[in-house]
């Protein structure tokens, strides 16, 4: 057997950690908190990169990069942001290291402190928004839409491989507008394209909704989240989109002229996915043999095993392997053909399976006979013989029956495990059996956190698309009047 | 007009300067010599870095993420690399910020002061062969091939535009073999992937070569690199492929076991380039009317102004203006129509001259009825009246046109620059004038630096197949023998 997987039954949070290490996606390094991440977590990355990178330059925006550093006195700027930011992060003081005097290390040097301490970017807004003060000058420049690619660091206490590390890579898109209606449109626009992408992608049925204001970014005046549902009923941020009003062209004196000739500030946006994205395809789709990946975003579509004892029994399944991969290729789909000769194929059945390869062809003599092969799928794990003529189209369709499965699987399980809960009681024992509780709510910072410190559980959102509700109620916390549900949860 | 450029031979480091934040390529931050990479200058780095991606994967390299930051004892491991990189560097060594005192600003917190400092990478050698350890056992295990695309410091005391930054962008590849030839024929390869995207794409006919062990990468047993000639006579690096040896192996203990059984250390190559290859495009080609770009290279290859006075002119106009652009996009050409209302032509015909788009089109209505337009070449600003009628089919041999023209230039400026020199007194009076010197070297360093102390100029290379020689001769400075011609320059 290839390596052994804890089951989610037994401990959800092993079982995790098991697949991100034994699938070959991550791992710890040598520096607290920081992972590496395996060529193929990565390849999963890239194409998550790509089809992002795409649907942001559809929406007119552009790639660029800003410093890794940030002046200490920049965070200070604007006065939420400090509070959110400041206080775990990577503080450079030195820009040199010598010989320390016993001669068997390095030291900071003394004589290269730093006037000013840098900070490792933990977000970008405002060394972006102290560089976008040059940019603008008038409505002419307006607006200004720009992303980047990049790592960013908070030295979080306790991390877990691509769900909380202290250093992460992500994107953060920063735009700047003339009106307030246009920044929110923005904002609402991108937090759309992230809800697009993990549905039709990662096949996750996120929901879309505004953050309550305890769970706003520090330093927007509205953040807009996509959450989605793991398999232990508890939320994960999968992404967010923040209008940040003036916030950040007040804190750092970014005005432009109107077309009528008045100087006004500009406002702002910003939104981010991250590695996060890696641990929420995990956690939806996967099951105890492994990974489960959408082909959407699997590095390999196709992996096909050759069965023989021979050398020639090799070389013609092969061959004939080859020729399919050829018809594959054509239609753009990924295949490689597992031709290690010291591993059985019983192991690398196991190994695929583990890495979620969403379909496994296995040929061997006889099938090349009878012109057929035995053709299995790693979501439901069933499989059967399948003449070899027509191949390439049966897994093109099945590559997209896979795609739409695994997102009905995961909708199903939503749907199962989301509630309507009507009173304090009834919310304290539902809430631990995890999901998602729709309930009323009065609207309050205080009552929020009042719930939080009783039973963990958070607003996770108010939704906008999905169980958007204007029901009017009382909350079930205070008894006061609330206009609408909102979506509870114990989130990541 | 738009912005002013200053001349080359006015001020050539003015010049280029102007040029890269004239026609918005990057810019200096509010952070000490880290630059921001503006959206058109990043959307080239962007060309090059997926072109250079392909290149790679098709080499079997696969990418791969490691730590930003790297223990500061790891630096100390391998006794060459401490050398090189452990002088000027970003170090951290706090992970907390809090209130001062006065209640003011931010200090670092001492009770967060790290119990080891951590060093913002300079280059990765270390932590990835950290990691390497861990993934090689046996002989199965390799070779092991991983590409990182990321940023890295080195705290520069004088910085300039992409050249010289505290903060670069970059992809460093760190590969590990089970034989010496493997590890030195892989770092061959990888040099000749550079030297083809140089050539090919970059059009700077660059010679590769061995650096003198001077000159080599700390920790190196064999440094290749690719040297282009800039516009100033002067030599730039734009990019190195390092046979490592056993070095970083032996450092972190990376073990494999033979097919026979026994353990022998791993042999390793690392090879990089980085935004510098920005500043040598820049420098390669442009003029004092402003950058000229490769078409293989170019964010937008075809800029169309429209010529009119009344709006129902601008309409006709662009118009046909988009069934062009439908005709060169179906061709894989990019093209912008420039359609600011707030403009003059002549201001828009400089502004696209200064950031080096290498065709334009103008149109106007007298044109619209004589089924022509004017056709211009940013390489040799020229321009033509043509007919509309399979004007995409001209464009598209035209810019493969420029993309030869803009590399015959640069190549006949490096043969007019290149001379034999074979005394020690012309040396000194030839080397101030600029170009490449091929000179006899006795194969010391101790000549090599006389020499860099005396005249600034560098052994750039040994070269290995432009200039290839075994000529017999005698060191121009010591007399001594010497079996071949060396390249000398002064360089950046």
């Amino acid at each position: 057997m290839a390596k052994e997987v804890t089951k989610r039954s037994e401990n959800y949070s092993q079982w995790y950690n098991d697949l991100v290490v034994k699938a070959d996606l991550a791992e710890q390094s040598a520096v607290r908190g920081c992972m590496v991440i395996k060529p193929y977590g990565y390849a999963i990355w890239e194409k998550m990169q790509h089809i992002l990178d795409e649907k942001f330059k559809e929406t007119g925006a552009v790639n660029a990069y800003f410093p890794l550093f940030i002046p200490k006195s920049f965070l200070s700027r604007e006065a939420e942001h400090v509070e959110g930011f400041a206080k775990e992060c990577a503080v450079v003081t030195h820009h040199r290291l010598k010989k320390s005097p016993d001669g068997k290390g390095l030291i900071a040097d003394p004589d290269a402190k730093l006037e000013e301490e840098l900070i490792v970017r933990p977000t970008s807004e405002t060394i972006i928004w102290n560089t976008y003060k040059n940019w603008i000058n008038s409505w002419r420049d307006l607006p200004i839409m720009c992303n980047q690619w990049a790592n960013v660091v908070r030295w979080e206490m306790r991390t877990r491989l691509f769900l909380r590390t202290a250093e992460f890579l992500w994107q953060e898109g920063h735009t700047a507008h003339a009106t307030a209606d246009e920044a929110m449109a923005e904002a609402m626009k991108m937090v759309n394209v992230y809800a697009d992408f993990a549905r039709n992608y990662m096949a996750m049925p996120v929901i879309v909704g505004h953050k309550s204001p305890n769970e706003r970014f520090a330093g927007a005046l509205d953040t807009l989240t996509i959450e989605a549902m793991m398999q232990d009923g508890k939320a994960l941020q999968a992404g967010t989109s923040h209008f940040l009003g003036q916030n950040f062209a007040k804190a750092f004196n970014v005005q432009y002229a109107t077309k009528e000739g008045s100087l006004e500030y500009v406002w702002a946006t910003s939104w981010g996915v991250s590695t996060r994205l890696m641990g929420a395809l995990i956690m939806s789709h996967s099951d105890d043999e492994g990974l489960v990946l959408p082909p959407a975003l699997a590095p390999i579509q196709v992996v096909m095993v050759p069965i023989y004892r021979k050398d020639e029994e090799f070389e013609a399944v092969v061959a004939e392997m080859e020729k399919i991969g050829a018809g594959l290729k054509a239609r753009g789909i990924s295949y490689k053909i597992d031709k290690r000769d010291t591993l059985r194929p019983g192991f690398k059945f196991a190994e695929w399976e583990l890495k979620g390869v969403p379909c496994r062809i296995a040929m061997g003599p006889r099938d090349l006979e009878n012109g057929t092969a035995e053709l299995a799928r790693r979501d439901t794990l069933t499989k059967e013989n399948v003449p070899v003529e027509g191949i390439e189209e049966r897994i093109s369709a099945l590559l997209d029956e896979i795609q739409a499965n695994i997102y009905k699987k995961a909708y199903d399980f939503r749907e199962a495990n989301v509630r309507k809960v009507d009173t304090w009681e009834e919310f304290q024992t539902e809430i631990v059996k995890g999901g998602f509780l729709l309930c009323h709510w009065d609207g309050t910072v205080e009552t929020e956190q009042a719930i939080k410190d009783a039973t963990k559980a958070t607003i996770r959102c108010i939704p906008i698309d999905t169980y958007e509700n204007h029901e009017e109620g009382k909350c079930i916390y205070s008894g006061k009047p609330s206009k609408g549900r909102v979506v509870f949860a114990i989130s990541y």
